[in-house]
């Protein structure tokens, strides 16, 4: 089978096989509900019990601080309608550059008498302190401010900004998904800070789809978004995913041990593709800024995204336009927007995020196909006018 | 490795060995995001496309109508939180004998300033009709009454149940989790009646846990529960459990192929169990009402629920007491309160659920352990008096 050079890790990442080999048993022999009292179902507490203080651990969080759910989107949800619901309505604060999962629920709140004030980020996509500092002024009821952007990778300062929200009052949350593998996290000193929930999910490190999780200060008051036999401290309720939450588990035991070579290859790969971009006078969005080690978002100018991402597949590399995590949408996205980024250049927009499977040939191939395609679409355009 | 014989497929079921198959591909080589437009990505949505279609097919459905979620608890939640979310506060009817997982997002409800309304079951468990006429007469914004119960397997006569609604405007949701490849559903000849929406569940049916469904009735207004990306025709946004959603398809194939087995076999067995209960003057729960072919719920008089699934364990059945889904919770279940049955039987109840794989000499070995057990837990009592 012909498969492509996968460079698309932040929209989703191919399953660790030890993360699968420590998933097999529980999609086989040890199939039991944790909540069953006989053996099969303690067998799979167990395993819960064991995954929960693998995720902790990763997070520096306590095992009892983690609510696991089906996924980031969720986790997200739980959060943002889950403290809401507590309280009465009144200001929230969200980045500008979040992932729809904090902002769609967010907009759901303006619609039932929240405000929702989207903070600002500067040209590099961090958010603006000053105007963090005047909603603060304000005193929201929560603030959510991502760790890590999915499209740009870049990375804000959310230990000083909840530094900031503390004194507010504010329950502050940073959506950690795309953080987590790829920089270090810490719950116990960014909680000391002001940070009082974080979400992470499975497959964006090796893991499964399926499996995620609110890391959560217990001080916070939540409602449950799904309520019912009372699982997870009666914060999330359902029949566990044992097999994929062993396997979240698993791999964000993975990702601890791998952080270091992390944090050393890919800048190193990614410094290469940036080399090769900036030969063929491609713009990179949030270079100034603190970014992820594997992500880079580009722009050639005179090149739509879309165009140079089906050509790029057809060619055998799996790159994303946009955000890849939303479904079919071709509006330029909302971070770029944000970013005060010119339309026809955020239109051409194209994410490559690595993973530790990437090698320096990956990268040579992939800009060797980039600089024909482009040479060509250029043709093509050159003619067309 | 000492292997307990199962008889606890209401809690949840083994993973078909064909079901993993299917999915096993989609656990390594093909892990796209099915949102991201390269080849890894329409791999993933054209396999999420077909698991809709068996899904679909499996409680004649179409596939358009095919929201999944992340199991039954949250297509439930979906339904009540979501359809509720669309109106202004007014009265709701769910029976009295509903899972955690409707009765509790009702409750939430509650304190949002619905009127709930809890309607009563008659000893066997059954929807008082009458009671169900008064309370559609007070014109219900929405039903949700479950196909099947997961203790007592009584089986509700939701098409006439839900004509009676119809007049009244309430959309009608049925809670199919148990129903669904033990008995016949066909969501085309409900919808007709006047049913607008089911929940289904993987992990009840051989497949994998974190998948389920709400087959929804386009009509129906629901606003997500989980809002982001806008996955799911909107109604449910993070990333798809690809591997999950595949083998939910595939269960869903197998259930129905096995359907006709099931409706054969199980219900011999069932009547194996209750011959030999009978002997030792168990109670059976709703044994006048129609129920599904692989549950028994029983009493033996005298005897703690509790204790005897605990002996049982030992000597190798995993059985369940009371209901298997929810968490640790001594108190008598609220589908046997609502059965009025006196307290000292309900906290005797425990319960079997037959799946496929098992055999007229697991029931035989079963009734010689229960009568031994019980025989001792009687000696002991006697003692102890
Ligand atoms: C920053 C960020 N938050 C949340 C999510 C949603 O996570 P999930 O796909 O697990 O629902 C994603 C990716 O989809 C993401 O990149
Ligand atoms: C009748 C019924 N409804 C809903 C559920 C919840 O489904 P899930 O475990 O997939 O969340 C269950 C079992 O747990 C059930 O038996």
């Amino acid at each position: 089978m012909f498969a492509p050079v996968y460079l698309d890790h932040n929209a989703t990442t191919p399953l660790d096989p030890v993360v699968l080999d420590a998933m097999m048993p529980w999609l086989s022999q040890r199939f039991g509900n944790a909540s069953s009292r006989h053996e099969y179902g303690r067998d799979a507490r167990r395993a819960i019990d064991a995954a929960r203080e693998q995720v902790a651990l990763a997070v520096g969080a306590h095992a009892t601080e983690v609510v696991f759910t089906s996924g980031g989107s969720e986790a997200n949800n739980l959060f943002v309608k889950g403290v809401a619901a507590r309280q009465r309505p009144g200001l929230a604060a969200i980045s500008a550059v979040e992932h729809p999962c904090v902002m769609k629920p967010a907009e759901q709140l303006a619609r039932q008498g929240w405000e929702v004030c989207k903070l600002s980020v500067d040209a590099q996509g961090r958010v603006d302190t000053a105007a963090f500092r005047e909603v603060v002024a304000r005193r929201p009821r929560f603030v959510s401010v991502m760790a890590a952007n999915n499209e740009t990778g870049v990375v804000q300062d959310i230990a000083a900004l909840s530094a900031l929200a503390k004194p507010a009052g504010a329950w502050f949350h940073a959506d950690a998904v795309q953080a987590l593998g790829k920089m270090p996290l810490d719950f116990r000193v960014l909680n000391a800070a002001g940070v009082n929930a974080l979400t992470v999910s499975a497959h964006k490190i090796g893991g499964p789809q399926g499996a995620g999780a609110l890391i959560v200060d217990k001080r916070v008051e939540l409602e449950p978004l799904i309520a019912g036999g009372g699982h997870e401290r009666g914060l999330r309720s359902g029949t566990e995913n044992v097999a994929a939450i062993v396997g979240f588990g698993a791999a964000c035991a993975q990702a601890v041990g791998r952080l270091e070579e992390v944090s050393r290859r890919l800048p190193a790969l990614r410094q290469r593709i940036e080399a090769g971009l900036a030969d063929i006078g491609a713009v990179v969005f949030g270079a100034e800024a603190p970014r992820l080690p594997n992500t880079v978002l580009f722009s050639i100018p005179g090149i739509e995204g879309e165009t140079l991402v089906g050509q790029l597949d057809r060619a055998g590399f799996a790159v994303a336009s946009g955000a890849a995590c939303s479904s079919a949408n071709p509006e330029p996205s909302h971070v770029l927007q944000a970013m005060a980024v010119p339309p026809v250049l955020a239109r051409g927009a194209v994410r490559v995020s690595l993973g530790v499977a990437n090698t320096e040939q990956h990268m040579d191939d992939f800009l060797l196909t980039l600089q024909e395609t482009v040479s060509k679409l250029r043709r093509l355009s050159a003619i067309a006018v």
